[in-house]
């Protein structure tokens, strides 16, 4: 069974769980849940698994490891707008693995620099590769809330932050920085205009189609408007990779966004909702070219 | 390098986070972190993994590795008097893992069976074995707050719930039940009287020396006190063998327990506090012998 069929499998078990319990707000399916935390405040919730040759080769560097580990999930918090709070990780080691000292110091250090200190975690020994896992908590945008994958609407235009492809051969995907500041100022910046958002792990063209899922609309990409990483050239292509690790969000129609945030980090609308369901992507010649399974594919 | 050498690094390199961080009340190397969540209340947080081969064997029951999987880290909620609100989950599963459904199934019904319902959690497929990871999150009791492996202090009585011994080898291990309504009640029971408590993940003698390592007290083990399970005849052995999942805590002299918990499981006390450091079981015949190191060893 693939990833994201047992994935569904999971979402559509856990629909009851709003209903069945009083605490939880979002249940599985967005970039991080959100529950209610003793007296009332939310607290978003995501962990992420970081695994030997599948999401790093197993001659990376330790620091970059442990980054990536971190990162990844700080950047679901970053989906949701929110700031992050604090970090839980797990490593799963190979028997004899020898920078075990030098991956945690690591892991501890980037966890801190992104405002996640590590306050708790697990360690074990085994046979097998090196898997870690990271699990960040962290608050909502006082005022704008968690923002959703669901929200999205017909007439909304659709925009990324940074620049997309080329992640993978570049070994950006070991370096990238989340986008929690961007995340944060969008909320203060556009506040209930900014109306679904969601970060690009998978790819552009998927993750458009997630939204567009949760949202109960169809998302149109432009692909000439792509900004595209420098050696990047084919935007079809770039939409179909994955591990960019930019937000991706919806914005009501009229709302003035700048080329850049205040971090210098560019703004780009890509693309708008419509009516309907699905993503797809029209070129410069004005072909539709289909989304959905434009990403990384969890085999 | 061994799992605890490297777990005592961690926490040592650890020991600013809550000077650093306001919101951290309690960092790693109790049974769970404590933090500050929004508006000032109290977050218990634990992660624990289960994996393979060393807390599972490959043909245990898929519904036996789920159970298994939340109960450790609901176990670790229990320790410290709280409440389980919510957890997340991770699989990192064989490729072409057929019990993926019925896994997952069987966490998400576990997990909400014991009050921590799965909000959210991530799954990737790899060559290796089956690995679990468990991330909950619980509310301290509201009058005694959270109870931590400091606090014990000398002339104290120790305690255990429950019977002790034969985990692995009878399957009881696959199949215990997290002592959180016994935590809980003792919180209610006793009060600040409650001063210290751990669960028995590693083994009687080894969790007693932790405890007594964090309140910086002498643990004595009496060992004919020792409730053992049927069957199990050596209380030498039985507090080395670990995977026990009952509560160990230490309670001020004179304060009166029954010899049973509202639902009848058994409460024993098993020693007492001296001053001094490291933990000691005496037999029968008033010989002393090292407890340290008497459980579950972290190869």
């Amino acid at each position: 069974m693939r990833e994201n069929q047992l994935l569904a499998h999971i979402h559509a078990r856990s629909a009851d769980l709003v209903a069945a319990f009083g605490e939880v707000v979002v249940g599985p399916g967005d970039d991080c849940a959100v529950v209610r935390a003793g007296t009332g405040s939310l607290l978003l919730l995501t962990v992420d698994q970081l695994v030997e040759g599948r999401h790093f080769a197993a001659d990376a560097a330790a620091a970059e490891i442990a980054h990536k580990a971190i990162a990844r999930s700080i950047s679901d918090i970053a989906a949701m707008g929110g700031t992050p709070a604090w970090a839980l990780a797990t490593g799963l080691l190979p028997r004899h693995y020898e920078r075990a000292d030098e991956l945690f110091d690591a892991m501890s250090a980037a966890a801190r620099q992104m405002g996640a200190p590590l306050v708790g975690g697990d360690i074990a020994t085994w046979d097998g590769a090196l898997a870690l896992t990271c699990t960040v908590g962290g608050a909502p945008h006082p005022a704008r809330g968690p923002v959703l994958r669901a929200g999205a609407r017909p007439g909304d235009d659709l925009w990324v932050t940074g620049r997309i492809g080329g992640s993978l051969r570049s070994g950006r995907h070991l370096r990238f920085v989340p986008r929690t500041t961007i995340g944060a100022w969008l909320c203060d910046a556009l506040g209930p205009a900014l109306h679904a958002m969601i970060d690009i792990s998978d790819g552009v063209g998927v993750d458009s189609a997630r939204l567009a899922a949760a949202s109960g609309i169809r998302a149109v990409i432009d692909l000439p408007r792509i900004p595209l990483h420098d050696g990047v050239v084919d935007p079809l292509a770039a939409i179909g990779e994955g591990e960019d690790y930019e937000l991706l969000f919806a914005v009501a129609p009229g709302s003035a966004l700048p080329p850049q945030a205040p971090d210098g980090t560019p703004l780009t609308r890509i693309g708008r909702c419509a009516e309907g369901s699905g993503c797809i992507a029209l070129d410069s010649g004005g072909h539709e070219h289909d989304c959905a399974h434009r990403g990384w594919e969890h085999a």
